[in-house]
């Protein structure tokens, strides 16, 4: 392995039309468009990438990180516009650098932060539909903090988690979890933990909007996670509003790349003149 | 005519997959896919709607202004949520009202504004992807401001429209010409005008960036206008960072909407957390 180069991407896509990260034969997914992306610069047989966070099929990113090696003499800094330039709009490589050979993307991650935007007015906006998802009834801002609370602090999210392979932990540690308000009718939640399990975030977003809607209550919240059952939590909320956001290393390890400014299309705009 | 219920529609689309405004026999067009469900809606043959800007193939719009008779007895604010519900996310009706039988959303409009948007940073934004231009190489602000005065007032904007039928003026009254700045690299410019002839903003917009790059100057721009020669102006800018962002009536003709709050993608974050 001498000469090797480790690289970390962090990456930014539009997932709306992928069937997720994870490469998949025959399907269009980030991973097979970013590894085909790089075989083509490095011409270098690569091991596969690893991620941060593998998002499901219609998941979005901001601030995913991928690390990978390889034997060709590469000077990171210069993947970002080469790169760049073969992928499609929807997959962006926003930051290159070298890393450690020990750094792996998803075991050296110490937190991610997801945020899901919903568009909450009784008309949606057509800007906003591949990246938000529009429900109409108003949604109780109060209710959704009061039971957004609960999920911060270590439990097993048993009924949030769909199920992984036999004897896999459900435990999980979130470290926050908000609802924020932006103009016009826009509610975001965020919520940041050590690790999630399959389709946990939708799913805790699905019943927090079910006590929104005044269908649940905060403290049936308290009820279904303390049940680990999965059957009594409601529907996941769908892909489209989903994003991750950002990834957390211990400090020295990936410092926070150059273009660390949020995307725009995801601030919260104060004014709207 | 007698019975005929007039009504005026505040439509907002993603024209990415859409060819214009303007129906158009085999094409996927924003008028196609409007008067198809106001048909099922309606249930009565329409006379062509009438739009107040014909966008191009890609252009987008927030606050387009549609007009319509017909004879099926409907209340305007019922239209809304069942149009929205046949139409695909890419359009949505914001609005809908009843109107004088004189109103015509082409003629009775005062004025109209456009917003043109580019992402200038040297990565791009995927989510950014499908509303805006990115243009990596920085560019000037100052330059891009001065170069933007000239256009208000009447002018012959020849040199800027694409050749309309012979005999047609190019002539056109210029009210607001301005750039303005949103976080993370975004620029966002605003023309409002009377009228406009076609490919007039996005011709504008490539020349304005050729001076923030600094291949032209600002004089530059007053020499091209003034030729009235097309030849001599830049390229004209990409569709997609094109948006017809509203359109002015006289007072009491077409009261704002009900949901007159701007998009939340096209609204200037002063704030990113």
């Amino acid at each position: 392995m001498g000469g090797r180069t480790h690289v970390a991407l962090t990456v930014a896509y539009d997932g709306t039309a992928f069937r997720g990260f994870a490469a998949q034969p025959e399907q269009r997914t980030v991973a097979g468009e970013l590894t085909a992306a790089l075989a083509q610069v490095l011409r270098d047989d690569l091991a596969d990438v690893v991620c941060a966070g593998r998002t499901d099929a219609g998941v979005h990113a901001w601030g995913q990180v991928v690390s990978f090696s390889t034997g060709a003499d590469v000077e990171p800094a210069r993947l970002v516009a080469v790169l760049n330039r073969r992928l499609g709009p929807e997959i962006v490589v926003r930051d290159a650098r070298a890393v450690a050979p020990d750094f792996d993307a998803r075991h050296s991650a110490v937190a991610r932060a997801y945020r899901y935007t919903i568009v909450n007015r009784p008309v949606p906006d057509p800007f906003l539909a591949r990246s938000a998802w529009w429900v109409p009834e108003p949604l109780d801002l109060s209710r959704l903090r009061l039971a957004a609370d609960p999920f911060v602090g270590e439990h097993d999210f048993a009924a949030f988690c769909r199920r992984g392979p036999e004897g896999t932990t459900t435990v999980r540690r979130v470290l926050r979890s908000h609802w924020d308000v932006l103009p016009d009718g826009v509610l975001r939640y965020e919520i940041r933990g050590t690790a999630f399990c399959w389709q946990m975030v939708r799913s805790i977003v699905g019943t927090l909007v079910e006590v929104g809607r005044g269908r649940r209550t905060p403290g049936d919240v308290m009820t279904i996670l303390r049940s680990r059952d999965r059957g009594q939590a409601p529907s996941p909320a769908p892909p489209t509003g989903l994003c991750l956001w950002a990834v957390d290393y211990p400090p020295g390890v990936l410092e926070p790349s150059g273009d660390a400014a949020g995307s725009t299309a995801w601030s919260i705009p104060a004014d709207r003149e």
